[in-house]
């Protein structure tokens, strides 16, 4: 085997079957994926969630995770803020000729591994190969497939005035560990993205609570961008207060160094979940009780008054829109 | 709305927004597609078959297609080769930044075409943007859900001594019209690529035979490579006749002019199906009924000895082993 991809790797040759068998099959190995054939096969019988993401992060390693572990994340998050349980999911990589194999082992062994924690398997692939100059390094989309259980209702449009807004944890981890990596800045401490498989914390909140009406996970955007999704879809004001948005000190230092909000700032491991105000201390419990929602808290609320709008009420007691940025200040962060 | 695609149009802000609603949304429009929350959400029971595939063609426009018909065309064809009625769609495209607006609609809106004539709905997707001279033009993934009727049992692995092997049409046309306009090739008569979903084709082959043995598209590695998977897969030899193969008068002339072999073509919107010899003609009858198979016909078997081998007999009456490349001789073919 050649130490790097090379265009016939991309190919439906021999070359393209032995990497398929010796990088894909050996560390992704479950039966499905292993028929080879056109499309993975399996009875499905309920409500059926279906997502896709693509991932095009800058550099692909960063501290805290790398391309794979976004990708099997990112597209198992999306799954869960429908509210479903997560099982499946594709791969599909273009690798641009001259990636190292030992990047691409790595990668892969970093799918297999989120993966696990987020009890998905990966059962059908695609590999393309471009010529070098033709991408960079390497791009996955992973798309998915859960189950939705009976009765659960989720959806952006589905917020009520009086509602609670939960966030999960600390913003703006990802954003600045990508950042921080691409161009290599140094923090005294190291900052990790929070990039991980939220399956589990949602079922455990679906536990507890039958009428969670909207979760959403604060990727591209940030919490700004999210909660004027929610806002718009739903045709509710919203409320948040700066005091209760938690961001560790690092990410404040990175942001006042470099001009940034850390509510626009893109994460991967964090939800927000909109609850009926009688249910929010109880999801709250079973969040926090989940490793993934330790630091979480209620941030905000719903309101009736100006619908489609996001309102802060900032550590100074004043009162400051939060609106949708024209577009994003980091490209490339996921 | 600017020209050409920015940065921004990938970010998580209201630019990025803009643009799934007036390019996506208008364009592919359907109700799960329009809820625009993490995935979408529908019933389902049954068998369901779930595939993916990337697209990377250049260039994006060529005789007979574009990457989006492609894309459309390749997901619903690997669905197909699972025997299944292709149903739902994901569409995700990563663009270079600076791409013509006018051709991002182009390639959408012979999407919806695609689509339409596949019989299936885009009902998820994701957009990323990055930065000129990160990717080239634009990459489109799409996965895929169908559904496989009852009874259905179709699969490489399947091929039993005394089969049939029938072929849907012309090789080639594809990968000589992708490669010309590529290079600036001209040939006496336009050649078209062949891409075209082939949906319809299987729902009308399985109508009239219920123990079709395997399916499969010959893309990548064209109709070698393809045999030779099913002879592996399945542990059988398999002998073809070169005599019967149909080839267009053009691709062959171009296949000598450029040193190629038709029988190593990527196709687009062809397949092969390995069928019990009882059953034969009557699939056959019922493939040359459909748009798609009117040039269908009975081009091998399948043998017990030398399994894993394919032979071909060729028009001189001597055998010759058709093995599999290391490598395609045409990339970013698909």
């Amino acid at each position: 085997m050649p130490d790097r991809i090379l265009l016939t790797h991309g190919s439906g040759g021999s070359l393209a079957r032995e990497l398929v068998e010796k990088s894909f099959l050996k560390v992704l190995n479950n039966p499905l994926l292993a028929r080879l054939d056109d499309s993975a096969v399996f009875d499905f019988s309920g409500t059926l969630a279906f997502t896709t993401d693509s991932h095009v992060v800058s550099p692909i390693f960063f501290p805290g995770g790398d391309i794979g572990r976004l990708a099997v994340c990112g597209t198992v998050n999306d799954l869960a803020m429908s509210g479903a349980r997560p099982l499946y999911l594709s791969l599909a990589l273009i690798i641009e000729e001259g990636l190292a194999m030992s990047d691409l082992d790595r990668v892969v062994a970093s799918i297999q591994r989120a993966a696990e924690e987020a009890e998905v398997k990966i059962i059908t692939g695609d590999t393309k190969v471009v010529s070098r100059g033709s991408a960079d390094g390497l791009f996955i989309n992973t798309a998915g497939i859960g189950v939705v259980p009976e009765g659960v209702n989720i959806s952006g449009s589905n917020a009520k005035s009086g509602d609670k807004v939960i966030l999960s944890g600390n913003i703006g981890d990802h954003s600045i560990a990508v950042l921080s990596k691409r161009e290599g800045l140094s923090f005294a401490t190291t900052l990790e993205s929070d990039c991980a498989p939220l399956g589990s914390l949602v079922a455990e909140m679906i536990a507890v609570s039958s009428s969670i009406r909207c979760l959403r996970d604060p990727t591209r955007g940030g919490l700004a961008a999210t909660l004027n999704e929610i806002a718009g879809q739903s045709a509710v004001g919203i409320r948040i207060e700066e005091e209760k948005i938690p961001v560790r000190e690092e990410v404040l230092g990175a942001c006042e160094m470099l001009g940034l909000d850390p509510l626009y700032l893109a994460n991967e491991g964090k939800l927000v979940a909109v609850v009926p105000e009688r249910d929010a201390e109880v999801v709250l419990k079973a969040m926090r009780a989940n490793c993934y929602g330790k630091e979480a808290a209620i941030v905000g609320e719903v309101l009736s008054e100006n619908p489609g709008r996001v309102v802060m009420k900032t550590g100074l007691g004043t009162s400051r829109i939060i609106d949708m940025l024209v577009g994003d200040p980091l490209p490339r962060i996921c």
